[in-house]
């Protein structure tokens, strides 16, 4: 959402923007250049991998939920395809490549984020970037984790048992 | 994807922003007040919608693809849950009310297209909005239409009878 409260200048000129309808929403749109300012969504990818009956998690080095599990996880930029993303942020967080096999769930949550299950394809286990560290759980060794996506997913796991 | 050929202005202050790397990517920076430009995707909602053995379309009002139909879609702002969207923009377009009953498939085609399933509950047809009308069509009656999504929905309901 945007903040009305903050004043925004122009990307294009540089110019004090103004507060206008555009497409039946207050939007910032420029009154030197005509720029609208279009706040688009925050989206994020997150990944949920098995293998046999574990499942692999990573512990968060960053805020927010930092310290927490989650499933690895990341924001899609303007440009790139979400499934890319995916297995960028995999790679990433755990060293592991893999093959994205099915979209699980699309959920809302402050930012959008599109679920994908995954088998892994190659790699070594190793724990980088946003993760501190990145584990394979049984359902009987899962720790708390961060996050409505990955609390929906693991509990569909669990009842799938 | 962001256009490194033009100059940008920090929203915040409106100082000339800079080109850093920050979190792997080249981004637009602020040397003034430390403002970073992500460049979060574009996101849009389209719906398939069935009566009996008829899909319900929309004639494109507006550029991109105008004069051609599409199923009923529309752009996501932040803040917006995304089925919240997708109810929202067939209605703008089609004055129906509906229910979503599925998420059908996540598509990548320079913007994020999630594609729901929905199934009309109220409301009379009448095109407005972004669409110039609004027609129920058989699979014999499919006229030619638009993006990619489109064309592969209506290709899975024609190879689905």
């Amino acid at each position: 959402m945007s903040d009305f409260s903050q004043p925004c200048y122009c990307r294009r000129c540089g110019t004090l923007m103004h507060l206008s309808e555009v497409f039946g929403k207050q939007r910032f749109a420029c009154p030197a250049c005509g720029y609208v300012q279009f706040e688009d969504p925050k989206v994020a990818v997150a990944v949920f991998i098995r293998m046999g009956a574990q499942v692999l998690l990573v512990l968060r080095a960053n805020e927010p939920e930092r310290g927490k599990w989650a499933l690895p996880a990341g924001y899609v930029d303007r440009g790139e395809d979400p499934k890319l993303a995916a297995a960028r942020e995999v790679l990433e967080e755990t060293g592991l490549q893999i093959h994205i096999t099915r979209l699980l769930d699309v959920l809302y949550d402050d930012a959008i984020v599109i679920i994908y299950e995954a088998s892994v394809i190659g790699g070594e286990l190793c724990a980088a970037d946003d993760a501190a560290d990145a584990q394979w759980f049984t359902r009987r060794t899962l720790p708390d984790v961060a996050f409505r996506s990955t609390q929906e997913i693991l509990n569909a796991w669990l009842a799938d048992a």
